[in-house]
């Protein structure tokens, strides 16, 4: 056996501990990890079991031999922390939104197109295993046109108006809040499962607190949206209903679609990501568990557990995770058409994200603009 | 105990019979019934053990002593029967939507604003004891202001295209296909539950398969949407997300809304009709079902059987009639404000519908005008 | 159209009211209505709008010119009652159980043997549409061998210790209390289903309050059992596994039986009575709702709703009813073997019964005694 | 940070890969891994990345410096590898069942009772953070007095008369299948939410496929129990209704317990592990997810990511080796009561299988013989 891949991940909030927890799960080594202050470094290193921390990436960068870097920090941050680390050479893994604007995502675009090196972006929700099976479905035709996606997300992180956080500043957050945050989620999967770009948005925001007070008592004022309404039209000719809150009670976190298309219907919940709904108007409507005894052969490589096993959250990041280094394992003249979205896919949404900033603004239809995404 | 009341039902077919079933579990006789054709009628007669049929609604007038006169006919018919009857002094039930044109149904409004006439317009999804319940918190304040809500109705009846139907022929049904008819509902629906008119609408309609073959062979071309998504934005300042398909394999026919609301999240969906989600933060969600001892007081008249009796879509009408014919059996003096949906919510809907039709059409946002419904 | 039938209904507590209801969609008239006294009788006959009640079974015979007799009283009153019908000539629709005690059973049986009358017991669970579906099944062959059926049927009638009623009282209901009342629904519904009779059973029963204070202070003690857990053995060689509980907090009623069949499993649950759910191994679980475009022939006809339009706890009866008064409306010689359960059936209720209460008094396996139903 | 903790693992099947993982997540560091034969201890190394194998366990206690070891391996190796890896000085992590038969459990209880060493025996379904959220409302007598249980486990891993396996024979599994096998897990988890030793119970056995072929050609004969059903009696009072089946084709795995108690119902299932209902006559049934915002204090600890974070089947594997390990790294003295089950819980479910055995030879109730689990 070759030396295990060895992995700088910055940011050690939740989703930094995911990223720790489903490198290990692939069997890479978590050369050091990086938090917003030094204390915290060295604390979350200690919770972690890291045997390094570090109190910047820079740092990291030159005492370190690692082969990528899993960036995991508020947005601002994205596209420096990419920039440093591929000019250091490494891979890099980074987090949704893939940055603040759409000019950084162009940016990063342009540095990876010709690198060689292996970029990421954790759209975790595509490895769900039935959502492969979608994906899979969708590739070989076996859904016939798709007509409509009606697809939500919906958590309850800005329900109530003491609630705060980095997203709601835009100079760390950038101008959208829930469009950024959890629709760039959601636009990255409803384009891999109706197989088609966006072609133009409508959308609607709603900023349901304009004052919040995190702390009980100093008002901030807030201008982005923690709901936004969103009409699709897909290049296919496909047509879509998106809706996003983050102001939703009873759903810590909730992503749905629901397909209508030629040959049958699909829904899939994250609530229940381990049933996936097939409708038949002239037959019974089917359900379908992640086995590898029910799956297509596209997608038979994410149903790597038997059917008695069932997948949570962390083997979404798992499963990207193992695509991921497999690509990083060959030589870079081999590697075939990533199975994970990459830059071109980050910047791709920022695109979209534009488009449906623009839309609501105007309170018009905005196409979207894919010239420079070539 | 005083005379039963009796009704002529004009319409034979599913929904005709759904009316007849409810009219005698609410001990109504069934004075005619009229068919499309004389022979039908007779059958119709026969099956449903109705004692008299009558050739068209005029006969049926002149030769019977009914109190009231159910339409459940294509919607060309419904202005010329609704005038016929309250011409003929009857009290009218209507199918929706009200009518096949906005002009027709501000002249019914017109007419029945000072009849003295009870006027019903079937919208029976309002008639599940658990969405009685939800109007019931919604009215009481239980629920908070209401952020916002998403809500769809999607259906399999246009999935092929060998389907057809009278819906498709905008001579028959009006110029609007899902939107006249699931959109009717649905806007109602929402409206109740949210506690607001529509203030404006963003609409995007799409015609799945605009070339149809009902008979196999010959092509019939339809304009009307088969699709239609919809941006809301309330008077109070909720938004909703709108989805309307009838193009929906596995869904035989499925209603579903989610609220966020400043108290709790809100579900119900007609596939699971006696069961209501109640969406908390930092309590466990509940579940509701159609029981007196769950229910609160303003909707404690639609519990009407115990909790282990579960009502399904028959229920709903039955209770819509009740509450109609509760209604008609008042003197004239003493009826209170109906707790049922009449002419005037009709015509509502007609001018929602007017609204959307005009969005989807400009490809803009279109407030909806409201100037004549005084 | 020949004349309606006409019914007499003994009883106007919840289930005589649904037994009106039912009657009424069947376009049965309600020709008297009996209660528990003259002035519950007249009461309810003004509240359920029938014209004329009676004082009791013997004033109402002589008085009408009824067809047939319902019985929902509560056990006590059974024999006598059917007795009294069966003499005055009148087929009988009885609740179940169909008797207190096994040798009145084997009296009725023996009584409508060859008496020509049409004879029923109200085993309402075989008629939810999806349960024809799964009897038809289970004829035809389509489940293949039955290896296992595990049945519950959970209520919280009996789960305060202030909880009541009649059937506490072993001189009205009988010596057992769930096995009698939700049981006897039970093991109908099991055998139907896996196509075989009882052979054997081992019972535990429990008495959860063997005090009760139904006023809130004066105890009463009950020996009967409000828990009773039970092994089955079928004579096709299928295992069963029956709950029966009464104390079942948050169920109002939930009937429930799974089946490991050699071709498919099969589940359905009264709670969710719309879906039935067939289980595979190496292609996905199917879901059926009630709709003619997904039955089987052999259940074609309790699909008699297109697939829209879901059914509740009513049409389980409107159906029953509807078979019982189509048998009725047959010349004797005509008649076919009945699609519904009579008073056959309900004998071998008892004697299962009596099994299952031998064995939990016993604390051994006990064969029912099937020699006396030839 | 101290050392990481190293374990070796015994068994390369698809339970001891599930180890290996759920150790990576805990940060300690699979020293060796050992298959059946030295080819698949190499295959299996390699592929799970592991750095080492060995042939069989003596040669791994000898050339490495684990902490630990884990059996994962056929019933018939548990006793003689727990008792060489306690000889070696080594912690022990068992699968179950305990032993292949009650001696062997006995002499294992006996040799750890004082040794000092950890051991355990993995009852993963205890670790679903739902479920201890159940097991700490039992302990806190949030329930209050529980009346009745029904469990069941059924899976799809015998159905076919094809299927085999090493379980199937009595000399590497034991006498029992499916109750040693899946049986094991339920008794084990029946106990702890009912807070309750098993006193006596009564069992039926059904063997549907008494000859398989499982090479398609080769019959072999087959004795032991692939369907079991089995009254229970605890030594609180409550009852039970126990349901074990390995021909169930549809469900790949599913444990599902209800429990009818004096303050609530409760109901869990592992097809849907992310949600527990509680059920009230008074007042909405209520849902859970596991969440901290909704876990009661004694069960915070396994709730121990955001709401949003579903589990699946490795975080309960995650969260028991979790538990294990911080038992192996606190000195011996200042070590508390486990919160794991040890092999006291191993052995107690070895005397409740041999009881079940005996009873359903036997046909009558059998009382479990707690004598020397003193």
């Amino acid at each position: 056996m070759s030396r295990n891949f060895r992995a700088i991940v910055v940011g050690a909030g939740v989703i930094g501990r995911v990223h720790v927890n489903a490198l290990r799960l692939n069997n890479v080594d978590v050369a050091s990890v990086i938090a917003s202050s030094p204390v915290r470094g060295r604390e979350a290193a200690d919770e972690l079991g890291v045997s390094r921390w570090d109190p910047d990436l820079q740092t990291a960068l030159a005492s370190t031999d690692a082969d990528a870097v899993h960036i995991a920090t508020p947005n601002v941050f994205h596209h420096g922390m990419a920039v440093a680390a591929l000019e250091a050479g490494k891979h890099v893994i980074c987090e949704k939104p893939l940055t603040r604007t759409t000019a950084e995502a162009a940016d990063l675009y342009a540095r990876t197109r010709d690198s060689g090196q292996v970029h990421a972006i954790c759209f975790n929700n595509r490895f769900y295993p039935l959502v492969q099976e979608v994906a899979a479905r969708q590739r070989a035709g076996d859904l016939g046109r798709v007509f409509v996606i009606r697809v939500s997300v919906v958590d309850d992180g800005l329900w109530a108006s003491t609630d705060g956080g980095w997203r709601l500043d835009p100079a760390v957050g950038g101008e959208s809040i829930v469009t950024a945050t959890t629709g760039s989620h959601l636009f990255d999967l409803a384009s891999l499962v109706v197989g088609s770009r966006v072609k133009s948005v409508s959308a609607d925001f709603a900023t349901v607190h304009p004052v919040r007070t995190p702390d009980g008592e100093t008002e901030i004022h807030v201008d982005g949206e923690d709901v936004a309404n969103i009409l699709v039209r897909f290049e296919s000719g496909a047509r879509g209903a998106v809706a996003l809150s983050s102001v939703s009670a009873g759903h810590p976190y909730r992503v749905r679609f629901e397909i209508d298309a030629a040959n049958n219907g699909v829904t899939w919940d994250s609530e229940s990501s381990g049933e996936l709904w097939i409708g038949h108007r002239d037959r019974p409507n089917e359900v379908l568990w992640p086995d590898p005894r029910v799956f297509s052969p596209g997608a038979l490589a994410y149903a790597d557990n038997p059917g008695s096993y069932r997948e949570g959250f962390l083997d979404s990041f798992r499963l990207l995770f193992r695509d991921i280094y497999e690509q990083i394992g060959r030589d870079r003249a081999d590697r075939p058409s990533p199975t994970f979205p990459t830059f071109r896919e980050g910047y791709a949404g920022m695109l979209v994200q534009q488009a449906v900033i623009d839309s609501a603004r105007g309170g018009r239809w905005v196409d979207v603009d894919w010239a420079d995404l070539v």
